[in-house]
């Protein structure tokens, strides 16, 4: 896989659904997007997508994004395409149409400029057939929403130059993707090719009265996509096999293919009368919400689930997660803070998941942020994974907080830390939490005050941290001796009334 | 559909994947069962089964499982479905195989006794060709793992009783699945027809070169695969249609169905070769993991789907959230506890997620069950839904927390609550969180100090709790002044030293 880096400047010829999901996904990674679009509703379109995009990234992540990309609405192609490194193409699927800005966009584009298109289907070989630099297409074909879906699939045609696909697999990669370079191109690609089988399959239910849409998406959701959104086919017939191997699975399966429900292979007519019974048993499933419901409905959901894989550094997790890894390595090495006031160690928005049926963020999360605060100060004194593996850690052993304001999902909150004692086994905090007004300002929303021990995780018993800890603990802890004692410490609860 | 309600008592025939599967379903639900199995590996093989889904069971649910139930394994299929309700049969798929069974079934079961064949396949008409009571027979067919996966499919044949279809969706439904009546029968029902046209292609795309069973899975998982875990085909198509609705989307669509892409129905022949090909990508793709390992992966995921789901009160996580309530209203009505000590005010299991790089239960989870100790209280003084609808709720504005001793995944833990003050608009309390150890005493995990006042929701400040919460909370209180104050109440951070 190539190096993930993003690019330094894009382009978006095409700004429906697709096009203005990945204008949302460069923009928030920080790319600055040329767009060209010729209908007047453009703007707009895109508007309501970013929309969508900003409510499911400020779910999805609290690592530090860069700041915004610029979108630029371009009058012409050729405006669009200045100076962009990577071109994304996504106007109706004709090949026509296609070829038709393709011309245009070689006639502008940058020699060395990467130009993917969003097909769903349409081969590269046929799309670059009439490009005077064939050598810099590919299909890089992505999955709505784009802005949460990793998937992009790379195809290259007969005249792709192979770097081409080295370079989009970078690209796509820097926006937080998961590139999947196809081998050989074919109609289709691969995931749409099994999205046509089911479709093609679930058409004939419907028109044969075994089952509504309705019954069809339950009968998907509730059973084999729930394995499919972790593991695909092949994988999930391994563990279904067992331990005799897959060889053993498909000698078992296999007869299955010659089994009578291989017979509706043909493709059943679209008729008025079929169009009509899916709408109206889709209006029956799913009319109760609007299509912004289903929108959000669906990007929790995806949210949710990819969180939940991240949890268990599996598959479209561990894309969101190496992201967000690159997220935070790509914050400037902090500049050694100065150690005369208490340090910044925790800023994030609320995620709407830590609010509770008072509306606010729930007290427990407090105790979240502090406790990230408390780890930023232990990261800051040199306790880190390789000293953890070493078998040295600081356990809480006693916790304070005033409560002091309420804070919404969404707000920016930060945390600053004060060391009141570092020497010995002991280690005591006492960290500040804020919550940005609007004016650039502050304000207070809790105190947190904890005291530490140094534990043997060997022994789990407390004992002395390492020399040099020790020693940038009591560096830190002297500076902040001249500190004014913070308002709150010391206190205990109910302890002024 | 049918009243929830799991059977009284159950018989398995066949100890296989999907059979054991059953078993451990019914057990874990608190039904006793029956099982048939003639080989003389099926009580270890389903006691592997029983392992994972043991383990799955105690990452999914914090609700209180009833009693377990019992596995007999019976000398014969008559002593297994003797006395049973719901009999399953997951013997291998061959109609003449099945047919016998159920002829020895008959001979044996209740006459108001479900049948409910596991086939994927076979016609429900088929299946009861030659019974005696063949009104009574369907296929119940579910997906592994069937102890986690809620999607079972109810197929009649054409002597099917309804009231057999009714009766089993609400065996079904009383065990936390999710049954899916299928109006007509049709081989391979609908989900495994949607497999099997998905299975094809991938044959193809192996066979052909395009594409590794690595990539095709990476096709799935990083994409689709995520999009149907919440939503199916229709409701995914009808969001990506947009406003223009459903018959816009197919008239977009629906010409795709004659593109080229379509041309790969054969059914590709299964040649050794292709066999090894696949054999041998698989192994590349998974064989760093045995199936042991993947198993526990896989459920791991579904576990943190099925949650995530859950959170947002969607598709399959409703089918838990459903099954738990009625998991807790199954709980007999707690008798009034007595007043004169403290109450117990939480008791679950430390789940996997809570613990963190120091290998215990993290410090912020601590407030976590502190927190659900306060939300019991106001629980029991009458702050409930509807009180908080009204507008009134109690925020926490001050907390102490001795973190006394680690406590690691899977511990049982529980937690006592003391009133201290209960007066006015205040509310001081006092919590002890312990771990359940081996000899059924406990150990003391830590304390929890905790200031509350009752606030108007509307005007966000200070005011008086409703009468009748009052008159609770000051019984309480007054109850609760006649216990010694606890030892750390009044403490503050570092105070002793």
């Amino acid at each position: 896989m190539a190096h993930a880096a993003k690019p330094a400047h894009a382009a978006v010829i095409g700004g429906g659904v697709i096009g203005g999901g990945w204008v949302a996904r460069l923009i928030q990674n920080g790319v600055d997007v040329g767009i060209f679009d010729p209908d007047p509703q453009a703007a707009r379109k895109i508007g309501d997508v970013m929309m969508n995009a900003d409510h499911a990234l400020a779910r999805l992540t609290m690592a530090p994004m860069p700041p915004r990309g610029e979108m630029h609405f371009a009058a012409s192609i050729a405006a669009a395409v200045d100076g962009a490194e990577l071109i994304i193409e996504a106007v109706p699927e004709r090949l026509d149409v296609k070829q038709a800005v393709y011309d245009e966009i070689e006639a502008a584009a940058a020699a060395d400029a990467v130009i993917s298109s969003s097909t769903s289907g349409i081969l590269p070989s046929d799309l670059q057939a009439k490009m005077r630099h064939p050598e810099r297409l590919l299909v890089g074909h992505p999955f709505n929403p784009v802005y949460l879906l990793p998937l992009v699939e790379l195809v290259g045609g007969s005249a792709t130059d192979p770097a081409t696909i080295d370079r989009a697999a970078g690209f796509f990669a820097g926006l937080g993707m998961h590139p999947l370079p196809i081998a050989r191109e074919i109609e289709a690609f691969v995931a749409d090719r099994f999205l046509e089988a089911v479709w093609r399959e679930a058409l004939w239910l419907v028109k044969d009265g075994i089952a509504t849409t309705q019954e069809i998406d339950d009968a998907i959701r509730y059973g084999f996509g729930l394995r499919w959104a972790q593991m695909g086919l092949f994988e999930t017939y391994r563990v279904a096999g067992g331990e005799a191997g897959m060889a053993h699975f498909i000698a078992q399966f296999g007869p299955c293919l010659k089994w009578p429900w291989t017979k509706l292979m043909d493709v059943p007519e679209l008729t008025d009368e079929l169009v009509k019974t899916i709408s109206d048993q889709s209006d029956a499933q799913s009319g109760q919400h609007s299509i912004r419901e289903l929108e959000r409905i669906r990007d929790n959901n995806l949210v949710a689930i990819l969180h939940a894989l991240k949890a268990n550094d599996w598959g479209a997790g561990q894309t969101v997660a190496n992201w967000e890894k690159s997220l935070y390595d790509a914050v400037p090495a902090r500049t050694e803070t100065a150690i005369d006031r208490p340090l910044e160690t925790m800023r994030q928005q609320v995620p709407s998941g830590w609010t509770d049926y008072n509306g606010h963020m729930n007290e427990a999360r407090y105790l979240d942020c502090f406790s990230m605060a408390t780890d930023a100060v232990m990261r800051r004194i040199g306790v880190d994974a390789a000293y953890l593996a070493e078998g040295g850690s600081y356990f809480t052993v006693e916790t304070h907080i005033r409560h002091l304001d309420e804070v919404t999902a969404g707000t920016q909150i930060f945390a600053t830390s004060q060391i009141l004692r570092g020497e010995g086994k002991k280690m005591q905090l006492f960290h500040h939490l804020y919550a940005v007004v609007a004016d650039g300002g502050s304000r207070l929303l809790a105190t947190g005050e904890h005291m530490l021990i140094h534990v043997d995780m060997n022994s789990r018993s407390a004992s002395l941290p390492r020399a040099d800890v020790a020693a940038r603990l009591a560096e830190l802890a002297a500076a902040h001796e001249a500190l004014p004692r913070p308002e709150g410490a010391g206190r205990a609860v109910g302890g002024d009334q």
